[in-house]
């Protein structure tokens, strides 16, 4: 099920269908994945999320890997079924190992158990962690 | 504020002490912070966790600096404020630089807007991402 | 799969059954989705959530439609996936153009992004936010 | 308390003070809030962001009252503290009225007690939500 | 800092002191804590709130320590510091012993894990889960 | 769908079948349920998961019943739609009986909101709310 249409190339509007052709062109395939076959019912947003989303995943003070991790963290955090289904998958197709998979999944098991935790119990903020 | 009563090193159970000598000597630093503090209100939950987090957080297939950011991320998806200063003191003692965590927040805030985006349009996963 | 049987008119209680047909009679329809018939299985929850739903989203100070997209951005913030299909339908039968659908997706995605950067930076509130 | 720093103008980069101004003359205000000061430790999500609010807050086929309800909601969703004091003050500047505002919390409570309890029975979507 | 005015008895509408009256009457005791006074800006969600509290509070078929563990569960979940805050007392004025309290978020910390890492593996439900 | 492989009994190591074995001989059954056939891609988790569960869901201050109604709660609160079937099922096969169950969801619909409500509120905490 969905709540809007997954727009075919036919029925995208041009300015959509500019963003499935940089698409194409970046990640040198030719399949369309759902995410934006659906952000293309708002060509604005498509256009805008596309261009963000090159700019802020590509390699810089943190690598492209680290960021799909990253990234992937946050979906799992959120309940996105949809972006923990293709955000495993890019980072899998960036070079995460299975051990790697099994290190981020115990981190973020760790760090829920402890958040819960702690915001249980309140725990005053030690002066020693305030920026500067 | 807090929920449970910080304990000192004299109020707490031997037990409880036992945890504290071990994060002192495996940190190098007489300080106690908060947390450990507050745990200690259960010294069965202080031990384990300690030692589970010592365990997790080692460097593996992971480095030290990105298991930190994996935390981090998770406390601030939790919007754990304890958490989010501890664990963004810690990183920058593990190295973050000011760009490193600017780029951090960029992946968050690129990752959480795009997963409301996916879960509003109930968009249904690509065959191809499913595992094998 | 679901949790709780869905009660048909059959199997329902009396209580249950007259909700049914004040949901029938209320909404000119002879169709009552799902989540009245699982609420069926607690007429006392069931009468009670009919009743309250009819008056809180009732016209007031605002507009059927507003109510309807503040609905369905809880909806979407709680990942309830049966809200959000359902809710999304009851605004574009309350008059919910695509247009309308789209600015409300960038709303929420900016503001949820701003949110965990704020979040992540424990921001102090300003003195002039404060009430009164 | 923060993890970063909340820049002066004086501390702030010409690129970040450019930033301020321009808010300054948009807000028709001298008064920059700490959000904008927190950002500014990296200037260039602080321009992306402050260029992205203008143009998504902007009047459009929802009005600007309705977006800062929808925004409010997002925030109170989060539980981002600081977001959620400085958009209810932005609300009642663009006219909230108190019963508005106490409409807006009596869905926002509807809404996400009917969530948690779609949710826990799992109540799969009726056919007729799915879209088209 | 608040969002709204926490209302005196001066301040409150005579339909908010009568609601406080009850409170004052079923409690044994002349204090009335910030929610409600802070719930008093409006008159018919207080009354509501206040008249539903009393109801699915009550002994059922769930004894009223365990409803108190719930209500702080959903609490800590919700990172609500006001709500756990005061469910954290009014759990132990029922009697809650430090053990149990220990015991509670034990369970919550399992729990959170290993939700984390079934939503993260997106394990499909097992056919002997389903209702009947 | 999944993100990893749900491990038969002749796929997984032997560290993973010897805590099959374990779960087997525990709850006296065959079946192993999904969620362990997918922690098996990460054995030292698996050992040390099934370890800790059957440590914290032991009968303790609290007893069985009490900390399954609190696992599912927590379940519903994280959205995660395996535990929510997977510990509806547990309860019922505990002792859960149909009116606990909606009384169970009755609290966690009042407290989900008003713990909105106060958040949105902001409301401080009372002074006597404080531990000691």
């Amino acid at each position: 099920m969905a709540t809007v249409k997954l727009l075919s190339d036919a029925d995208a509007s041009p300015a959509a269908r500019a963003v499935f052709d940089d698409i194409r062109a970046t990640r040198n395939t030719d399949y369309i994945n759902n995410a934006w076959r659906a952000l293309a019912n708002d060509p604005v947003a498509l256009k805008r999320t596309w261009g963000k989303a090159k700019d802020v995943m590509a390699p810089g003070a943190l690598d492209v890997l680290t960021k799909e991790l990253i990234y992937l963290t946050v979906s799992i955090m959120n309940s996105c079924d949809y972006c923990i289904h293709s955000h495993t998958a890019f980072a899998r197709a960036k070079g995460m190992t299975q051990e790697q998979h099994n290190e981020l999944l115990r981190v973020i098991g760790l760090a829920t158990e402890l958040n819960r935790t702690m915001t249980a119990m309140a725990v005053p903020v030690d002066e020693r962690f305030q920026a500067r």
